[in-house]
């Protein structure tokens, strides 16, 4: 078997950025390592061609009767701007003490490379393990996983014995404190712009006669949220649900620092919707947030005209049984009767997923009907995090959204296990991404324990 | 004598984009050109150096119990773009019917024209006129006329014994009605930014903990004015002055026809102060205008961020006694109250501009201590408007602001009669520039007897 650290290294090497075709050849060359470690480790691996980056799928068959888990990873990274920021090259791993460096280290290649080493080494020492192993290796994560869905329409026997889903693609609070995510926020994009005149006015000349597009659109944008920071469109909370006694415990047990948090994000006061935590609020509730929002001059100096357009990008973030589509609407549907008369509105609708939530067994709200190995893998999970890292794992939702997540469970049913393998020092997405080695050298052993158990050995 | 439409063509021809360097030889001919014209009608002519566009003065000096006049004018243009959008050739002036056109034709070479073509006239006429007359052409306004405060300053000698200015920089509401401008607004401008975290949030990660600086921008430029338009800033009317009721006559004698207004700027709907026309809104009130808004992502697509910062450009325009300095204060006061805690602001206060209004002879709120040959000179020009033009003028305040005449105003104590000598149709700024050619005509006959009426000949 290889050594896993050594791996990562050559892993790390391929320049795989999915958004930029300038590394096209390397995604092509990245397809290859990654198809060529499966097949070393024994896999029967087949590449799924799509519209852009090719999907690797590796298959340990067997026994119809052995439980099936899909393994979900993602081989391209995020683009390594600004370069200049980096201490180190990005595509050149290095080790410095307990950490290794480089570009995709945490998202998703070191994470991934726990699951992937943890099936190297198991096969090696059971070699007859009653387990299916399918991996879903996909290269467009870092763009939006467009190619994953259809995928998933059009090869649905891939998953259709399948039990759960495993991936590590999530964040934990600590070395010591994994987290297991058990709920994305969902999400719903918009755009509009708002045009009065049909092109800029002089100031002077017409200042005063007309309605600045710039003041209609702060009106409109600040008549979004009550003073209390409440979304103020009617029917926008409907469908967020309650949150379970235990998941207040659960957070309560993260015994989370609000100075310390203000002091990583560079904040001076945090500003959640009134009689919730920062943390409650990113985990339980919905959010209506601007992304963008311009009109006119934004030059050097001043430019003295009413300018003719305003724009403004949103997001909401969704809970419970938030639906994108209906909330989109509602959202539309507040800016256009809001929006003056004599203003022109045009709309984008953008991308949209829905939130996601799987309960863990033994709790007050587990669904009745919640299959047997979802069950297992829980509780395994449980365990093995235990044993491995020293402390049970909590079971929390996060803010942020995984779109395919909610999509697999929709179109196969299967739900997933989400073991935070990366942390908040880590860098995602940014200069000097790295990853702690003890948490991979620990996350293989959890995978081994969990993989173990599932298969019942 | 020269042929004055002739000599606007060569005058066209010079290629004097102020703001450009690509134009800096350009500039140099144009001030030669101008220097040449001046010296051919038999004007001491001198070059001034300023720190980047020379000023041209020429001199008809005679006794000092003449009459003196100051007439002002630009010789630099606005840049061409976007050229795509000529029909002509910029820089070679073209007749077309009753137009000429190319770029300065309506600024300001072409009512400049008017005031040469009538002196050089007048002075083969009368070579014995009993009038002092000094040409100030600038080649910076339409860059801010940096030059032209600290030139007013050190040669204050060329103003001390003049009488009043004559100029031709501003709008006439048709070729048949004639504005002589009585009144510019003030300016005030400033800029501010606001900042959150430190750097853009993922806002799934974080979105709803924190303030979002675009959410915040919305809601303080919201709070800026009243349903009624109204700016809601505590005495920020306070120094604007009651309106005599003979401006309210001249403006009712304009009869503005709104609608055709509404299809000028192609907008739906007007919106000025409750109980104000537009054009009373225009011409008798302040303004807190939005010229630029932006924050976040303005890309293509979305962008799941909480921005870290927002900027917005503001200018107030001015009436009545109001100062810059003095609501330039309120403004940024009203916003640092009302920036949400938590937020850093950093303002950036920008160029301004005092009102300017004078009140021509004979009305109720005239100047008792008016000088004789201003009256004389607000009489003469509504006596030779009404007889080249067929119409007497209206005098009306416009609500542009041209900063030299108040500086004028302030730091030699002279006023200004500003005769509009360009149209709305003449696309100032804007590809195909023209002017209307009877009005050149007739503005050269008008020019003609107001000197001479001033002369007393």
């Amino acid at each position: 078997m290889f050594d896993p650290v050594e791996k990562l290294k050559e892993y790390i090497a391929c320049r795989s950025v999915s958004a930029d075709s300038a590394f096209k050849e390397d995604m092509l060359k990245t397809r290859d390592f990654v198809a060529d470690m499966f097949s070393g480790m024994g896999l029967s691996v087949e590449i799924v061609n799509t519209n852009k980056h090719p999907v690797v799928l590796a298959k340990r068959e067997g026994d119809p009767e052995w439980p099936h888990v899909v393994i979900y990873g993602h081989y391209d990274v995020q683009p390594v701007d600004p370069i200049e920021l980096w201490e180190t090259q990005p595509f050149e791993a290095i080790v410095k003490g307990d950490r290794i460096y480089g570009r995709g280290a945490a998202d998703n290649k070191g994470p991934q490379m726990a699951h992937v080493a943890a099936v190297g080494q198991l096969l090696e020492e059971h070699p007859d393990l009653p387990l299916r192993i399918t991996f879903l290796i996909e290269g467009e994560e870092e763009i939006g996983s467009p190619s994953l869905l259809p995928l998933l329409v059009e090869r649905k026997e891939i998953f259709s014995e399948a039990d759960f889903v495993l991936l590590s693609d999530t964040l934990s609070p600590s070395p010591e404190q994994i987290a297991v995510t058990v709920g994305l926020r969902g999400i719903v994009e918009l755009e509009f712009e708002l045009t009065g005149p049909k092109s800029d006015l002089h100031s002077g000349l017409h200042g005063g006669a007309v309605y600045n597009p710039l003041q209609a659109i702060s009106e409109l944008c600040a008549s979004l949220h009550t003073a209390e920071n409440r979304v103020n469109i009617d029917g926008f909370y409907d469908d967020v649900t309650e949150v379970e006694q235990w998941e207040r415990d659960e957070l309560a047990a993260l015994g989370f620092d609000e100075e310390q948090y203000k002091r990583t994000l560079k904040v001076d006061s945090l500003h959640p919707l009134d009689g919730y935590t920062a943390q409650e609020a990113i985990r339980y509730l919905p959010t209506l947030e601007f992304n963008g929002l311009w009109g006119g001059y934004q030059g050097e100096g001043s430019k003295t005209i009413v300018p003719s357009k305003a724009s403004c990008k949103i997001t909401c973030r969704l809970v419970g049984n938030q639906k994108p589509d209906v909330v989109g609407k509602l959202v539309a549907e507040a800016i256009k009767q809001r929006a003056p008369k004599g203003f022109q509105l045009k709309f984008r609708m953008g991308h949209a997923g829905v939130p996601y939530q799987v309960v863990p067994p033994d709790r007050p709200n587990t669904p009745s009907d919640q299959p047997e190995l979802l069950a297992k893998a829980f509780r395994a999970t449980e365990k093995a995090i235990e044993k491995s890292f020293g402390k049970r794992p909590l079971f929390l939702r996060e803010g942020g959204s995984i779109p395919i997540i909610a999509d697999v469970k929709r179109v196969t049913g299967l739900d997933s296990v989400m073991i935070g393998l990366f942390l908040p020092e880590d860098n995602l997405h940014a200069p000097n991404e790295s990853m702690n080695l003890d948490v991979l050298k620990k996350g293989i052993q959890a995978s081994k324990e969990i993989l173990k158990e599932v298969a019942g050995v």
